[in-house]
């Protein structure tokens, strides 16, 4: 624990393959004299003409006994990495002064100088804005503007250094390698048996050819041709003679649940919320979005719900319920529309929640502010019994379910993965705690950012905003993304979904009591906020020890100053003073990536792969808004066609559900929360035994996930033809099983 | 006009084909003395081997010019027929003295003896009980009871006198041949370019291979497979390879409106009524049926309604409706259950009337009496927004639908026309009022009783209470039917669906104002009533004249106490003593054969033919009724396994499918409703000035129809992807096109 040490050298050499794997063992033999003091590291340098991978460095025949450093990276040729030994986490002021130097000049490495275009196998992590979606030097159509900085607010993406496009030099350069840090980048095991990433390019691959042979415009002729793209595959595009990548995508696993009338909105939405006060009104601009006041009236929603209690009880009693898209969309709508074969709404809906717990829409009111010359219009649409309001609230909900996409856990997890990078030593505990909940991430944003979220990309393609996508992405992190809210607790309460309440389970009362969503998160918010607590007094026994810890410091204000800048004056930043700060930041970055991400991503397939269900697009206005004689003609005689022509087109259909079978698969090696116990943690009696508590409540949840889903008065999880909740169940197995916590967002 | 003279005759010959088509002309010559007075008929005897088909006969050179027979009839080999003039009609005293021998004589001929087994070729028109419907001499399971009588009162069909069965004396042998007297049979036209009779024998033919080759109980494996029955025609059964029968049928005519998810049950019935009082309660005895209380309370009406009105204001407003089949079909539950694979629910389905005056149900109550040692079950079932809700929901209603089949109007139409061919004479000025709206009707109800109604036939295979089905029948005929309800105002009034009101057009206020079926209905039944009070008091110009009709009075007296003898006591039989009892007599016959029939039989391919719109049949209980534990699980998970079992099996609906698509289509020589002139009203001024009238307002009706239909606010007409309430225009082409009225029960 003193000062720096002269290391000592060996050279290793290649000795046996370890066991049944492809594992290879090199040894070699040092002598250490006693006043070397406690061993810190260790040096490996790599003289192969390839990348080696370091899986662990094992220390035998010291009198401490055997010394084992988890190193799982890779090391280039000619590369000199330093490893620290499993023995123990310091905090920056509790390095041992043999290691302070090598610690602050591996995370100087690390940081890189922010210069230069980043090579594949560098480690070098650093922030740039979203500016290569685009390819302005290709085509106009395929010109984006950069997402992040004033105008469109934005997380920091990981910086890649390429060159600046000639046509604008506010962006960066496309091609066909994405560079990730080496470490970030997917395990052999996920490249080889599994690889999301080979499966998602295949997917970009044969869409391109289904693009190439067929008019990407084309809708389904009939509602057997959609079933028949599940029970017969994609094969169903009719001429399909000139088309090489026909049948490529071959079956879809079959879906449960399929309805052609769609269902409810209830329920799957995390964007809900409490309606805390009467009338809506909009806080956009009157002079250009026309009337803020909203068309749904007293009387409409009386007329539904008086049989149980008026407005004002029901607002009081927190009975009615918004899925409020009216603010965030209405902006866009004009944009959208000119970008033909795709509409958009502002849109309001209202739910009111029955004795049984169950939401029941009452009202979904959809707008189009001026345009065109054009004065706003909007109306309202409601439950109807006769054929024309039927049909009209059909084609309603599919407008509003189109609009009810998530913003992405993804990019908003990547700066606190590149701030701990830069910040953090691999030997810093709370480096530590999060790595594997950073996991895959950056790998999988990068691959995002190449085929799903790119100009033309399947996101575009297939999701109503088009080409601005993003920047609608960008007005949601714009207002409805705070960090504090992130934490499970408070987001239900920001959205009136919970007050505080002592005596409830986990200090909440429910609005909706049964919301599967919240009671399985709530159980595993808990578990790893108590995990999380264990580990950061633990390690930060003093609370002075939180704000003395410059690594740590530095990581929390990168997170709020450079990785989610563009918001860093907001006053909800939680401070970082105590190890209470801590725990409330660490449990919230852990939930994010974990359940968050768990609940809302794999529920994509089996909520939203029959696409008559959740469909992500609707391509026509709604046949009431200005129709002309022909349009009304063909809505009155056959309605059954503007919803299908409303609908995702056949080609859209077909790249949506390629794409959310792959992103709701878990691969063979999948990690999931609580699974593994670092090795570093192991080496601690007390660490260990917090772990292994955590992992025993979250095996516990298992059982109680079942118990809930069988009970029959729970009608939001317990139904016929429901599928069970079971997003939160922490573990699964591999492929498309609609349960299991990731660690980390993998996918 | 003096007495009876001697006959003139003269042999005709062959002249030459006649025109295009295959009519063929004889001619003969003949000497009439000045002193033979008016010539009032004409004898024909046929000594051809075969039977001849008598169209017209022309007397020319005569002083007073030309004169018509108009005959239309058939005359056999050795038969000597008598054909009036078209010159008058005469009520009985008018008869010239000449003609009345002959004109009693003919109608004792027509009446027969009530003996002896009727012949093909054969007059004779006489009343018999529905005793040739099973066949107890080939098996126990096709024994039927005898349908009419005091136990199972029904009206009376045209008797056959076959032998009698060796296992039930009480009961008719079958044969192939279905007696019908000789003017009843098809026309050629019919027989020979479209046949229903062919038509529905080929059915029967296909039915019976394809039982031979499928179980008849496969349900449809999923709801893409009902679609395929529509697009690819009936060759849909999976292990075809045996069936010779299989694709017989091919395509079945493009359905619009398919809906997956059961549509309303609104405005299709006419059995339903407005709701007078509260709470319901059945009559039947409790100590069998069980407690005879609704479970539907005011709380559960009131939860739906409040927002509008109270349950007490919505009775006083008539604004609650009901379809009540509960002491209809609680009878018959235990029996209908134990013939397996079928199922029957007492059922009481409470309507609301909605402000833009559609209908919305509210609740369905069914009910399963105490049966096999278990108590009374009963389950009310409401719109629902948990997932079991909506299923049971959607089964509840699948259920009732399958009890609103109608009463058939044909078996109560034939005791009129078998007492009018028996009683009136031809040249009866009311014989030739009706005889237009009588043509084809005791054929298509041999070839019913021969294929659809018989035991084993379509009907009992196909519908929910099997074998019961002619006995429910029954109980719909004893409990519901009275002659003086079939006038549609008294109709409309006694179902609570109008009231009186001078002021009002047509004399009645609508308790539903957009209610197609009354509204155009009501324009029908007044220009049927205004036609026929013209023809009337013209033949009656002298009240007293009615009651000294002999002819007329056996008539109405042999309607109610034979044809209709089951119900001969009932205080609400109309008098016939007056022209405007006769006047009110004849419309209600002639609107029940003509517009109320084609409003009932049109529709049913259109609405049913889709049979998940509207199932024949349930066969399994509802998955609440004593599910046991395996029931309950498949119910859970695969809701809408359940649903396609509750739906006819694909042989059930292949059959009912073909059925409808039969019995909905008109033939090329179908006659409409005030169509064509009878050649004797052309000959006199008064009658033929009437008649044009009605032929103009009938006329005009299509345009008032198409204005309806138009009218955005006439919600239950018009509408998206809704049917355009045409069944009751007047006009129509050939085929199955969902209007046109015919003048009398041809399908």
């Amino acid at each position: 624990m003193g000062n720096e040490k002269e290391s000592i050298e060996g050279r290793a050499r290649k000795v046996a393959s370890a066991g049944g794997d492809q594992d290879i063992k090199y040894e070699t033999s040092m002598i250490v004299r006693p006043d070397f003091g406690e061993i810190g590291g260790v040096f490996v340098s790599n003289e192969h003409r390839n990348e080696v991978f370091i899986k662990d460095i094992i220390l035998d025949g010291l009198p401490t006994g055997k010394l084992i450093l988890t190193c799982k990276s890779w090391v280039a040729w000619q590369q000199r990495r330093l490893f620290f030994t499993n023995k123990a986490s310091y905090l920056p002021f509790q390095t041992p002064g043999g290691l302070k130097r090598m610690r602050e000049a591996e995370l100087v490495k690390l940081r890189g100088t922010g210069e230069g275009e980043r090579r594949k196998g560098e480690r070098i992590y650093d922030y740039d804005l979203y500016n290569d979606l685009g390819q302005p030097d290709k085509s106009h159509d395929l010109a984006r503007p950069v997402i992040g900085g004033k105008e469109r607010p934005y997380p920091r993406r990981c910086r890649t250094g390429r060159p600046r496009c000639k046509q604008d030099r506010l962006s960066e350069t496309r091609s066909d390698y994405m560079y990730v840090p080496r470490d970030e980048e997917f395990s052999e095991v996920k490249v080889s048996t599994f690889s999301s990433k080979a499966e998602l390019l295949k997917i970009r691959g044969t869409m391109k050819s289904l693009q190439v042979a067929f008019d990407s415009d084309l809708s389904f002729p009939c509602f057997p041709a959609i079933d028949s793209l599940f029970n017969e595959g994609i094969n169903l595009f009719p001429t399909s003679s000139s088309s090489s990548g026909s049948g490529l995508l071959g079956f879809f696993p079959a879906l449960v649940n399929q309805e052609i009338d769609l269902p409810g909105l209830e329920m799957k939405s995390l964007l809900d919320k409490h309606l805390p006060e009467w009338p809506l009104k909009s806080e956009l601009d009157p002079g250009i979005y026309g009337e803020a006041e909203s068309a749904i009236t007293k009387d409409m929603i009386e007329q539904e719900i008086k049989g149980f209690c008026s407005l004002d009880e029901a607002l009081e009693q927190k009975k009615l319920f918004i899925l409020d898209y009216y603010d965030l969309f209405l902006p866009f709508v004009s944009k959208v529309r000119r970008l033909g074969k795709r509409t958009l709404y502002g849109s309001r809906t209202i739910f009111f929640l029955n004795p049984n717990g169950t939401l029941r829409p009452l009202a979904i009111e959809l707008t189009r502010p001026p345009m065109d010359g054009k004065p706003q219009w909007k109306r309202v649409f409601r439950p109807s019994w006769d054929a024309t309001g039927v049909w009209l609230w059909r084609l309603a909900k599919a407008n509003v379910l189109a609009q009810d996409f998530g913003l992405r856990a993804h990019c908003c997890t990547e700066p606190y993965i590149i701030a701990a990078n830069r910040h953090l030593s691999a030997m810093h505990p709370i480096h530590r705690l999060l790595r594997p909940h950073f996991q895959d991430t950056l790998e999988i944003n990068a691959i995002a950012r190449q085929t799903l979220i790119n100009a033309g990309g399947t996101i575009e393609q297939a999701f109503s905003p088009g080409k601005y996508c993003l920047e609608i992405s960008s007005a949601v992190y714009d207002k409805l993304w705070r960090f504090d809210h992130q934490a499970l607790p408070k987001d239900l309460i920001s959205r009136g979904m919970a007050v505080e309440d002592p005596t409830a389970p986990h200090g909440l009362k429910l609005t909706i009591e049964d919301y599967p969503y919240a009671n399985d998160g709530l159980i595993l918010w808990d578990a790893i906020k108590e995990w999380v607590t264990d580990y950061v007094n633990h390690y930060y026994p003093k609370p002075e020890y939180i704000l003395s810890d410059n690594e740590l410091q530095a990581w929390w204000n990168e997170v709020r100053n450079v990785g989610h800048g563009d918001k860093k004056d907001k006053p909800w930043w939680p401070k970082l003073n105590t190890p209470q700060d801590l725990i409330e930041i660490a449990t919230t970055i852990i939930w994010i990536v974990s359940g968050h991400h768990a609940a809302v991503n794999f529920a994509q397939y089996g909520y939203g792969g029959y696409f008559p269900n959740r469909p992500t697009i609707t391509r026509i206005k709604m046949p009431v808004e200005d129709p002309d004689e022909e349009e009304w003609k063909t809505f009155m005689e056959r309605p059954e066609e503007i919803l299908l022509e409303t609908f995702p087109s056949q080609l859209q259909a077909a790249s949506i559900i390629a794409a959310l079978s792959v992103l709701s698969e878990h691969s063979p090696d999948e990690e999931y929360i609580g699974q593994m116990i670092d090795p570093v943690w192991e080496e601690d009696p007390v660490i260990k035994a917090s772990f292994e508590r955590f992992q025993r409540k979250l095996m516990r949840m298992d059982g109680v996930i079942d118990e809930r889903n069988a009970n029959e008065k729970l009608l939001n999880r317990h139904g016929a033809g429901i599928i069970p909740y079971n997003l939160l169940r922490p573990f699964s197995s591999a492929g498309v099983t609609g349960e299991g916590v990731p660690c980390s967002v993998t996918i």
